[in-house]
Order: C-alpha cells, then structure tokens, then sequence
C-alpha cells in the first residue's frame, strides 16, 4: 500500500480562531502522543459552526500536502451529541472529523477506503468533556493515525455512502438560457470565489466572446488572466482563482465589498454571443 | 528524574499580535540555539498588556502538553523595568515568563521545584534592547532550558514564595445566601468563563433543583450538558466549559454579546430549592 | 562555505491573512518537497498588496535566524505578470520573493552572493495557476533550497544591481535645522517606529537636551529608556525600539491612534539646545 499514515504531516483546520488557546492545546496532545510531526495549520477562522465554508477550505487545500498526511478538521456545533466523531482514509491522506457533512468535498471527489466512528476509548483522553471533543477525541485520533496505528482500531466500521453530507453550491442552468451561480468563498483580497468550477471557468474565460455575468445588480464583462492585467480603476472583472473556479475580482481592491456579495449571493452568466468582441 | 528538559516542545504564549514579526523573531532565536523543537501557539491575541488573561489562558493549557515541555510566557508591561525575568521548574514543565504573575496560576496549582532569575548573560542574546525582552532573554532561556541546560544555570536562584502573585478571581458567598462569581474569560465563541471551578460546576449542572444565575440583570436557569442539547432560540444557558468552569453559552450564537458580559462583570449565583425541579 | 541551505529553517512572510488556508497549502508544498523542516510564520497580516511594510516586517527579522534560512516572501500584486520570481543567496540565508522591491532592505544591507530567476520548471509545480505563484513557484523554490539544491539551478541568472527596488523612507534635513523624518511602520501596540535608524535614535534618546518631535501638530520632548519607565498618563514619549529605530509609545496605550499616525505621517525633530535640560 502507498498510503502510509505515520509520515509525519498532521494538519488542522478548526473554527476556533486565534484567540484561545485550543489549537495550541490540540497540538499539545498530537505532540504527546505524536511527538516530532509537522504540524500545518490550513486556517482556524472558519466563522463560528460554518460547516460549509470548512468544508471548501479544506477542500481546496488537502491536494497539496505530503501523501500519509492526516488533516484534523473541527467545526463541530454538535459536539456533545449524538453526531459521531468519524475518521476515514483515502488513497492519499486520512481525515478526523465530525460526521456533519466537514468532509463533503472530500466525500464527492476521493474514494473512501475505510470509515469508522471514533468510538474506541484506547485512542481518546481519559477524562472527557461534553464541549471539546478536539482535544479530547480529535486530535488524539489524528495523532494515532500519524503514529500508524490502524483506522480500523480507532472505532467501528462505517459504510461511507451512509456520512453525512450537506448540500453543496452548483451552478443550475436559468430558462432563459445561461447558469445561476453562486458565491462560494470570499477571501482575505475580498476576490469572490464561485461554484463554476475550473473546466466551465476555462471556457468563460477564454472563448472569443466574454460572458456577461451579473451579480447584485452590477454587470460584469471584463476578464483577464492575472490580477495585474487589469487597469487599476476598481472596476471589477473575472478571472480564474488558485483552485481553478470563476472569481470576480478588483485590481488592488476588494471585489466582495464593492459587490456586496458574501457566500451564497446568487450571480447570473449569460454566455457571450459570436458579435460580441472580447 | 521523570522531567527531561531536552524532550522537544515549546510553547508560546504572548500578548504581541500576528501583525509583526515579534513572534517569528523569538522562533527564530529559539531554533538557533535549539534546532528541530516543536514550536506551539498558545495565543499571541492575549490582549495587550493583560497578564490576567495570560495566566488563565496558560492555565487551562499547559496540563495537555508532553512532560518536559517549556512554556515561554511573556506578556510584559514592565519590560526593561526592574521587574525579573524568571524561569520556574515543576514536576512536569518549565516556565520561562516575567516576574509579574503572569504564571499565579500555575503558582497556585503545581509545585514549584525550582525558580530562578534569569540573570546570566551567557544565556542571553549578546545585544539587548529594553523593550523586547521575548527576543533577548525569555527566548533563549527557553531554548536553552530545551536543550538540557539546567535551570540553576541561567541565574540566582529565587525562593519561589516571593514570585510574584495577582489576585485571582474567586467566588465569594453572598451574605443572602449563594454565591457572588465572576467573568474569568470570553472564548471565541462567546461564551462566558467564570471562576466557578470544576467541582462546584458539576453540583450546580447536575443537582435536582437549577441554580439562578443573575448577570446584568438577566436571569439564567436552563442547564445542558453540551451547546446542541440546547433549543437554537437564543436564550442562554448554563454548560461546563472545556476547562470543567460553569459557563453561559448560546446556542449558534455569542453568549458575551447578548449579556454584555466581559471579564470581571459579576455574576450571582443562588442555589436551587427542593421544590423547584429541573 | 559556511551557508548550508540544507540546515533546516524556513519562514513565511505574506499578505495571505490567516482567513484562508493559503498558507498552510505553501506549508504544504515545502513538506511534500523538503519534509521536516522547520517552518516558522514571520507574518501573513501585511497589509494586502503593501510591499513597502512587507520589505520592513522582513527586515527587522532575519537576522535572528540560523545560518541557511531560507525566507519564503510573497507580497505579489503582480502575480502573473511579467515581474519575475526571484531567489537571492546573502552570505547568511537565501531569500525567495517577487522582484517587485519586498527584498529593498535586504539589498541595502546584505552582500548579494547570487541572484537568479525561477525560470527552471523542473523546481516548480507541475500544474500552474496565473493567480497563486506563492504555492506553485515560490514555496516549491524555497523547499528545494532547503533541501541543499544550488541557487543556480532555479533559474537563469540575474544582475543583482538590476532587482527592483522600492524607494525607502529616510529623515532628511529640513531648512530650520533638524530634520523630516517619517512613521515607518505601526505595531500591534500602536507604537509609532519612524524612518530614524539606531545610532540617531541613541544620540537623540541620550544627549543632555531633548529633541522636539512634533507629529500631526503634537510635541513630544519626553524620552524615556523603556515602556514603564514612563508614567502612566496616556502622554506620548520617545524610546528606541526593538529594532533600534526612534519609537513614539504611550505606556499601556496606543500612541498611534491617540496621534493619528500611520505609515508615512511625517514627523519633525528639532535637536535639542544646551540650555534647555531633560
């Protein structure tokens, strides 16, 4: 088998933000049980119980690290109840997290080739509480995975068509012709990031005539390879983001501000037609 | 002896921000003199000059992290004062923090074996500022602490009575019966941590009769064991934190913001009565 | 030789925020490439697009890293365009960044040994956004440096008198006598750092007279040596930094909103006279 869970990168992504120390401490108990791996953090600003947002942070980010890697996800509103704590393994990496739909992306795009429920005490703290499961169930899994202790052990077996999943944006074709999109992300630059993703985004972006896409009421045609390709004038245009989707964006400016948009603004495409000129 | 100082993992704990580098800075003086250690963040969002905070923050913490573990603390107003930087040994962990409190609760909580100041230049970057001693002194002393250096080394020994304490909040009983608490700490999340600790908490969650929580004029009585036991309807509620205090939480929703809660805001805590049910 | 690329540190430096995980993805990149290296965060909060600040945030740290660090700078409002990707190797560390004047300081105080392009596909991503040069040509140069991989081998090779440079604050004599100088930077306490550098901050902050500094129409003649050597009366006063540079700080407040400042608010300093004392 290629997947070798013990190599030595663990990732967290949480909604715990920077403030408190739980992170910290969740890295505290990897280390202990763990000590010497890479600890990477993919963002701990996911806003507060946004299930989904986690879901696309992660999504965009686990191609990119070592093959074994474990990524310890925690957006969790439900921690205490009866959600179980799951983990899973995949041809590249294994993930721990809630099954509440954190891992959906993940779900839809690798096959899963083992799932169980967190519900072996050998690889959980001793003392548990009803309100931190990342440290007391989480991180200990990640970390007993990263040591190359078996998914299997950690708990029982799941069929993974049965995880939970939640509803994720795509674009829906309009009766008038053309999609209704929808914002997916909005990041620190403010580009808005939306749900057509890289093969439609490649099409739009570079067939002769430019689409006209419409989002809050504000038209737009523009497009260009790279942020700098555009004029300086805050006017906002499309362009292709890091992970391939159709984005919006303003020169040296903040697309979502301008727009109004946030997660989940609607915007119409409208296909360009051959006489119009790009 | 069971402490092995050279094990690998130190922490940081600081109220200098993610803006500047200071943090980097002190990583950076840290892996020269102890190559390949694990680095954590506690917090670096402590807020300024707030060595209150700090000590809670370090407290609900450090228990997770490996034995032998350093623990850098520095929240320092009086930087460059006369004021001492201090190192402490305890059974389980080194401190590395400014003589200012910042460390009464573990203090209060473990015994110390040792203390020094950290007077010796020889474990000190050759060039000091007065206004950054993270960087100059706390740093390498934790580094070097890390690496095997004993404690005795890096300066005069102190007697650890005379470290310095500041008041912790504690509840105090009402003179109508009950109990005067306080606001210890607002978390991420919003939720409200008072000083009610662990095994009073547990009485107060679990007996027949609901206590009566009065803060800012707003009565609390509804009790859940984890935050989605609770209905979604925006009435706080009583729940252990993480840490095992009695905090007020809302379902979805921030706790602290609702009540107009901060650290140090009173709150009154009247015992149920047997015809009262829960 | 005495650099050793190899030797294991590697800092980030970005506008990235910490919202996204675009930095962990970098983070990602570098343990594929050069696993086990330790990564160390110098900042991710500069000011989006803000190369000026980014050039100072790097500035003031990299001297107080190991031998054969490797910086890893993205703060690129050109992504995509036809600024180059650069990497430099100084006598003590390599630097990877966009040639668009975030390495200025660095290339007025260091000796250049060797300057190249990342031109050479080999040490990059196999697959390339227009969009996110950081994860896919920056971090996979800087992994590979770490991995001891010669500077040349990146790229073609480049004058180092023909990178770009940004134009960088200095005081300059003003006609009245005493000088303009300007705000720098403002850290995360709000302490004012301006443009004038260690050794005239010390004549300033020591000679028997004290200056007059006079910003937004406010004059400060106090100096003190450290933050709580000041009283605590919300009155700015002058003290060096921790980079050695002229600092205005307000103890237990924040100076830079209480005058104003921001990065390029000019100040003047009339020296001191002999009749006037301290």
């Amino acid at each position: 088998m290629v997947h070798n869970a013990a190599a030595g990168c663990i990732t967290l992504l949480t909604d715990f933000g920077l403030t408190d120390p739980y992170v910290g401490v969740m890295k505290g108990v990897i280390a202990t049980i763990a000590p010497g791996r890479t600890l990477i953090d993919l963002s701990h600003m996911v806003p507060p119980q946004d299930i989904a947002t986690g879901a696309w942070l992660l999504h965009i980010s686990h191609a990119y690290f070592p093959e074994g890697t474990v990524h310890l996800c925690v957006v969790d509103p439900g921690v205490g109840s009866a959600r179980l704590p799951i983990a899973i393994r995949t041809p590249r990496a294994a993930f721990v997290a809630p099954d509440n739909g954190l891992l959906s992306y993940v779900l839809a795009s690798e096959p899963v080739l083992e799932a169980v429920a967190l519900t072996n005490p050998a690889y959980q703290l001793p003392q548990q509480s009803t309100t931190f499961h990342g440290r007391d169930i989480f991180a200990p899994a990640a970390a007993y995975l990263a040591t190359g202790v078996p998914l299997a052990r950690l708990g029982q077996h799941l069929d993974p068509a049965q995880l939970e999943r939640i509803p994720l944006y795509e674009p829906e074709p309009l009766t008038t012709g053309g999609l209704r999109a929808h914002v997916l992300h909005i990041d620190h630059f403010g580009n808005i990031i939306t749900d057509i993703g890289p093969d439609q985004a490649i099409e739009l972006l570079t067939k002769a005539a430019p689409p006209t896409v419409t989002i809050n009421a504000v038209q737009i045609t523009r497009r260009y390879r790279y942020y700098a390709e555009a004029p300086d004038d805050e006017t906002p245009f499309l362009v292709a983001d890091s992970s391939g989707h159709l984005a919006i964006a303003v020169r040296n400016g903040n697309a979502a501000t301008l727009l109004g948009a946030k997660r989940g603004t609607p915007l119409d495409v409208i296909y360009g037609t051959s006489d119009v000129t790009s």
